[in-house]
């Protein structure tokens, strides 16, 4: 049994047809007219070969084969919500995958054990209110007290609609999300399936070296304190510590401003932000403990601005996606996916697994964002493969 | 026989009142009312000692005492507009201190050879015309093409008056400037006065290195090039050679920019300026050369902003600078200016000496410019015996 490659092929390039524009890829952000319009397209997809279509009270929309297990339920999902000017296959492909393998085991008169659905979530791109709006409403991850209520009452979400989307996690048997890589690993690699094995955690701070302003004329070098040369050890540092201590820990100095900033002052101050991704926060915590170890003598102060968890994906689902690709004859690669992605908040309810495919260079949240076809239909395959596995269980 | 250092201190203090708000310094800017008031207490005081004042088109103003050799003048000057929030002693030094000596010399029945003169000049710091406006005008600098007539209009400047205010260079022997050091060499060295041998030039770029924008969270380590990580080492390598090639080198990277500029994704281009100034501009472009050897790995280009010419003073005025400070017994040094000054413009019509008294921890264009009571003393003596050694040649 194989997925139909070409009809996948055919969906796909239509739903990227709503919100494109030629050279600028698809803009198609959450809660907006043309967000609308596509779930409207992926709804009618749903609705044709015969699931049961429902949206919950904040817009996540559901396709459903009942199973003989009725009331649980194995999920394929991601979101079908754009960043301003993004590529064709970002969350498009794990909706869309999800609804073709339910199809192609219609078509094979296949029997399933456990309801069957196709998940498009929310707002995962990040609007007001954060990302992944919509699964965290699904799975109760929504903070009251944090969320803005004043944006959410525009697009016509209430509280009780939130606490009416939450989802009874008993009734979830495990979630699958097949996407793409948004990383070089796989294409560099010339692998075609990454299972990952978790998403890693993200720390961010806000470091600030000081120095003292003066005359770029007058103040001979010796005499000087300047806080960007400063700031350029310490940028070095973050960079030779995050390799020292090895894969999967990333570590990026996004942001950077020299006060005063003009070009005949010796910078004064300098603040820069630092991101570090990892598995585990002890080592995020060693890494910020070490650079701050190394750069004692350079003035520097770092503040914590936010800290997201890292998730470990269920280590049965992973098996079975193995499984997957052993039986199709697909190479894979076991890695972590350092984007979030709607599985985090899920996999807090479920046991949960996301199949990767990979993204031509590494690009992704672009109009150059490019998946081969034959990957595509590989993902979607292990997909399938990886549920009639789940659901054999 | 000395200045009086209660008048000129007085003097200084009065003047630093025209501008003046507590807390934020002096904000005195060329062609604005409180710049008029101040050039009327200047000239009060010319007046009230019995100078010959006289205004040219462009504003810079005059108090001139004739000598036996009528048409050839000692000039002392600099100048009496500040920059935003500046201090009291940058300008209004050099300006009040010539006035002082004339008037010592009358006092004392001193007989001039030369005809002697105090200058204020007119937008040193910089308007919408650039800095040394006064001087630029008065020694015939002002590049037609390149000045903003509109803005000079709005002042009530025009072509005409700018160059019936150039002076004839025959007429002019000598010009003495003294000046706040505005660096902290004097000061931290205990050094009273500074003979200066030469103003530096200026030479400014814009930098740029190239790198790849990624996801910070998707793009291991080892697939990144990460624009402001190899800035960072650009950014050393640029102090390094600077300390390399030494004094009076001085190099700045005083302004960045990191794109896209996000604390998620890796820098893929970043911008920086680069000062260096220097005596020689062999040794500025023997610098940017070692700097693009150095880096030739790290994608960086370097393109050329603007050059102002170094400027080396007048041996034989700095012999009389010398001596005047031998005869006082004042301890000196010979050093650079690492600041532009009247004298830049001056110098190319006249043989051109400046003086410089310590800036308390180096600091200037702030309110916290601060020199000694005892130091401001001693600058206006050694103008004064200078002077005295220039008319007796």
């Amino acid at each position: 049994m194989r997925i139909n490659k070409e009809r996948l092929k055919k969906h796909i390039i239509e739903l990227s047809n709503i919100g494109y524009t030629k050279g600028q890829g698809i803009t198609r952000q959450a809660f907006t007219p043309i967000y609308e319009e596509a779930k409207e397209y992926v709804k009618n997809l749903m609705e044709e070969i015969g699931l049961k279509v429902y949206e919950d009270a904040v817009g996540n929309l559901f396709g459903r084969l009942e199973g003989n297990n009725k009331n649980h339920a194995i999920i394929m999902g991601s979101h079908i919500d754009t960043v301003p000017n993004g590529g064709i296959f970002d969350g498009s492909l794990g909706v869309l995958g999800g609804i073709e393998c339910i199809q192609t085991l219609m078509e094979n008169n296949y029997t399933n054990q456990y309801s069957l659905e196709a998940a498009a979530f929310i707002g995962e791109e990040g609007t007001e209110v954060g990302g992944t709006f919509g699964s965290r409403c699904f799975t109760g991850e929504v903070d009251f007290n944090k969320e803005d209520f004043d944006y959410l009452e525009t697009v016509g979400i209430s509280k009780e609609d939130i606490k009416r989307a939450e989802r009874n996690p008993k009734t979830v048997k495990n979630y699958l999300e097949l996407h793409i890589e948004q990383g070089n690993i796989l294409y560099t690699e010339e692998v075609s399936i990454g299972i990952v094995k978790g998403i890693v955690g993200i720390a961010q701070y806000k470091a600030e070296v000081k120095g003292k302003a003066n005359h770029a004329g007058t103040t001979p070098m010796h005499l000087r304190d300047d806080a960007l040369i400063k700031a350029s050890k310490v940028i070095n540092q973050i960079n030779e510590t995050v390799n020292q201590l090895g894969e999967p820990l990333v570590g990026t100095v996004g942001y950077i401003k020299a006060y005063p900033g003009a070009i005949n002052v010796i910078p004064g101050k300098v603040e820069f932000t630092i991101e570090l991704r990892d598995m585990s926060r002890d080592r995020v915590e060693a890494a910020i403990h070490l650079i701050k170890e190394e750069c004692k003598d350079l003035d520097l102060s770092i503040e914590k601005l936010a800290y997201e968890w890292e998730v470990n994906l269920d280590q049965d689902t992973q098996d079975e996606i193995e499984k997957a690709c052993k039986d199709l004859g697909y190479n894979y690669k076991f890695m972590y996916s350092g984007a979030g992605h709607d599985a985090n908040p899920i996999s807090k309810i479920a046991p949960t697994g996301m199949i990767f495919v990979p993204s031509k260079e590494g690009i992704s949240h672009a109009p150059e964002e490019w998946t081969e076809w034959e990957d595509v239909d590989k993902g979607a395959n292990t997909l399938l493969y990886t549920l009639i596995n789940l659901d054999g269980e």
